[in-house]
């Protein structure tokens, strides 16, 4: 008999009909009713055994976390918030699971602090939150393939060891194979790098744009999805040492473009999500609601999570330039009244306290803010006609902020070799980046997205560690 | 007026219609014939100018390489080879491309070796072979994405950076941010890595399978596809230092699932190929069979590229054990003939000049060898009832040989903890995989892909390099 997964069982059936299922006990009550959970939905199914019928050492080995094979009938369900039910009919013990021994894991059915669940990386997805957040995460990453194919891009797999710094885009972690005690050293005394796997010190990436820009250029539409790293010392709940970004470039596409592109992509994967994964943002969502129950009434959040991502799907993000925004901002009573602790004036970079306003108070919907001062931005952003700004974007969202940063890229050769000096960039470390605009060169356009960012913004976790399976931050590199 | 793409003009137009076509200049022929490539397809569209209305310096910059945008009126083709060309209206250089140094690069439209493109990797993406190869990889990519999403799996992002070194597949890279010349030291004049970033020594992975089990035995179905390292000197066409693999793994599946769903899984990206890259796959098929008329006969393929594929659709995998390979190896001629330079007998592992006869010679179709004695096979794999083998299988391919090696887990926790002291792996070192069989333990399943070998065998490419846009081997990391 073949097994049949749960999610399928609920979504179809026939009263009558026998069935194989397999999964983990989630509770077992009054020597009758199992909560069976296999993982494909966060409902489980209910198994009712008729305890006169089985052998009593057999059902105290039915507890929390136990694996079981049960064989039965599918019938109505007298109890509420489930249709149907199975009759047991066989029942395998699969695994046991000592009671004693789970009363100290995160499968203790109880409520568990997110610190707690988190130490115990490996079990949490066998609890209701993380399995949802990790069936959303699986959702998300499909979404984004799938918005990608079926709009002719390339998925391109960007190095993840390399050679090349110029991104700029924070502290590298160091990837060698030399003795750490006694490197070898050259003639200068310097470690003779030359004799390192590579033959040359490299580091672990923090971007595939550069990359990505030489695939684009040539296959047209591309986008990377992998892992990039960054070896700052941050131990906040926004940031990891090593998480998942999405960066897609196109040729021909100019900063209008690319706001167009960005807008459908978010949207797309708000949509995906509410339509594909109902039971786990359900749970969410609720989950959410009571958590807002212990927040003073002015830190709650104005929409329910399921809201944000219908919100985000109904509503056209507002488009300013940084200039309008510091108009804006200097405008505004918080200004006026002086509660933004961070200065407003044109030239300094905007804040938090800021993009909060535009996003939450003013606009009340997705902001993508333009044309940032050049001095903010890294180097291979297209210069303005004005000669102070680029043609960069971010894109803010409510309750998250920068969810998405891009431009329009550089793409005449005079230009980004002034910007290369500028920036101290020695045009030989970038030969290749410099040589796509030697041959051919057209205006092209590309964005980059921090997937666990995503990943928060549409399960409503607040801590970045609890949407990634295993994290990586400082002094924790466990599992 | 929207740019629109080759590939969607190609499958859709209407004759007299107007087109803004966008794309870099494959050739220009008697100052009449431009051959335009954007990417989106292998072929080119045809773009013709009545050069007597046309500026004779811009003439001149219509060359090799250079970038253009092209307003113009579809019309039926007179040319042969394709059904319809753009009489040109308005033409803009939107790039020039210096005839003299693309003279230098790739571009130049002559037979370049494929060590020489691999130089110019960033522009390799130009050429009809790489344009090719870097789609049918996209293409590869998505249908695995495909393959597990529409079966219930959760994609599960296993980390890059790990602590752990449990899996045991090969010498590894190591991660540091200390002071690579001098680190600092604890008392006993070791490095002290509780200094380091993570606060001990860390590894880039080799494989994600054990995290990926954690996955399974709560979520029922994962799979990963991400990148694994190897710090391996092997300067082989066949091996790279950072590859990426794909390994999924399933709760409650034995050996004959696994086998089931590895050849279902195979079998979908051959096809998937076959029906979305028809274009591509042509010109690589004859690219290869151009290749193979260089060769003496007995070295040729008896099947072309194309037929490979469907070779792989159309047949039952063969299914053997060890045991049976080794006899089948025994009965054989090139073995009664000596021919085979590596011993023939139960206990030694089967070399290349084997594996090729099997599948070659003696059943002409991919094979799957089961139940491999124990000692060859990693720590996590199911011993069976008789205590020599496990529940081990390796897929073999025609030309390519292993490219699926995979099995049923250890779920006992005694034999798995026995197996551990047997391969010296401490068990505090992975209590965390430990943990898995102390609650719920479950038959399960899985096995590994290395991705780039499966685009080998899609696109007949024979160099692993050709096969991942930017390859990371000893002594080299560039781009």
């Amino acid at each position: 008999m073949t097994r049949t997964k749960i999610a399928s069982l609920l979504s179809q059936y026939e009263l009558g009909q026998e069935v194989l299922v397999k999964g983990w006990v989630r509770s077992f009550r009054n020597n009758q009713f199992i909560q069976l959970n296999d993982g494909s939905t966060i409902k489980n199914i209910q198994a009712v055994i008729e305890f006169e019928n089985w052998n009593e050492n057999e059902l105290k080995r039915i507890t929390t976390g136990a694996a079981l094979a049960i064989k039965g009938t599918v019938v109505e369900s007298t109890g509420a918030g489930q249709a149907i039910e199975i009759q047991v009919k066989e029942l395998d013990i699969l695994g046991d699971a000592n009671p004693e021994e789970v009363a100290k894991t995160v499968m203790q059915p109880k409520r568990h602090s997110l610190e707690y669940l988190r130490e115990q990386a490996h079990l949490r997805f066998r609890t209701n939150v993380f399995g949802a957040v990790f069936r959303i995460r699986h959702a998300v990453s499909y979404a984004i393939h799938q918005f990608f194919n079926d709009r002719g891009f390339y998925y391109l797999h960007t190095p993840i060891i390399t050679g090349s710094d110029a991104e700029g885009a924070g502290e590298m972690f160091r990837v060698s194979t030399l003795d750490p005690k006694n490197p070898p050293l050259n003639e200068q005394g310097e470690i003779d790098w030359s004799e390192d796997f590579f033959g040359k010190q490299v580091n672990l990436t923090v971007s595939g744009q550069l990359e990505a820009e030489l695939g684009a250029l040539a296959l047209g539409q591309v986008y990377t999805f992998g892992p990039t790293f960054r070896a700052e010392n941050s131990n906040t709940a926004r940031h990891l040492a090593e998480f998942w970004m999405i960066e897609p470039e196109v040729a021909f596409n100019d900063l209008e473009d690319n706001m167009n592109l960005t807008e459908e992509f978010l949207k797309h994967i708000c949509n995906y999500v509410l339509t594909n994964c109902k039971d786990d943002l359900e749970f969410l969502n609720e989950r959410e609601k009571n958590e807002q129950k212990q927040k003073p009434q002015n830190e709650r959040n104005e929409l329910t999570l399921a809201e944000r991502l219908e919100f985000v799907v109904a509503n056209s993000f507002e488009r300013i330039t940084y200039t309008k925004a510091i108009e804006l901002l200097q405008d505004s009573k918080p200004f006026k009244k002086k509660q933004f602790k961070y200065p407003v004036e044109w030239g300094t970079d905007l804040q938090s306290e800021h993009e909060r306003y535009l996003v939450e108070k003013h606009f009340k919907k997705p902001v993508i803010i333009t044309d940032y001062p050049a001095s903010f931005k890294a180097f291979y952003m297209r210069q303005n006609e004005d000669g102070k700004t680029v043609a960069a974007m971010d894109v803010l969202f409510p309750g998250i902020g920068e969810i998405v940063g891009g431009s329009q890229r550089e793409e005449r050769l005079d230009v980004l070799k002034k910007k290369c000096a500028d920036f101290n960039i020695p045009e030989e470390e970038i030969w290749w980046y410099l040589d796509t605009r030697r041959f051919g060169s057209v205006p092209h356009s590309g964005f980059g997205l921090g997937f666990e960012r995503m990943v928060m913004f549409v399960t409503g976790m607040t801590n970045i560690r609890d949407v990634i399976p295993f994290p990586r931050t400082p002094k924790n590199c466990e599992f």
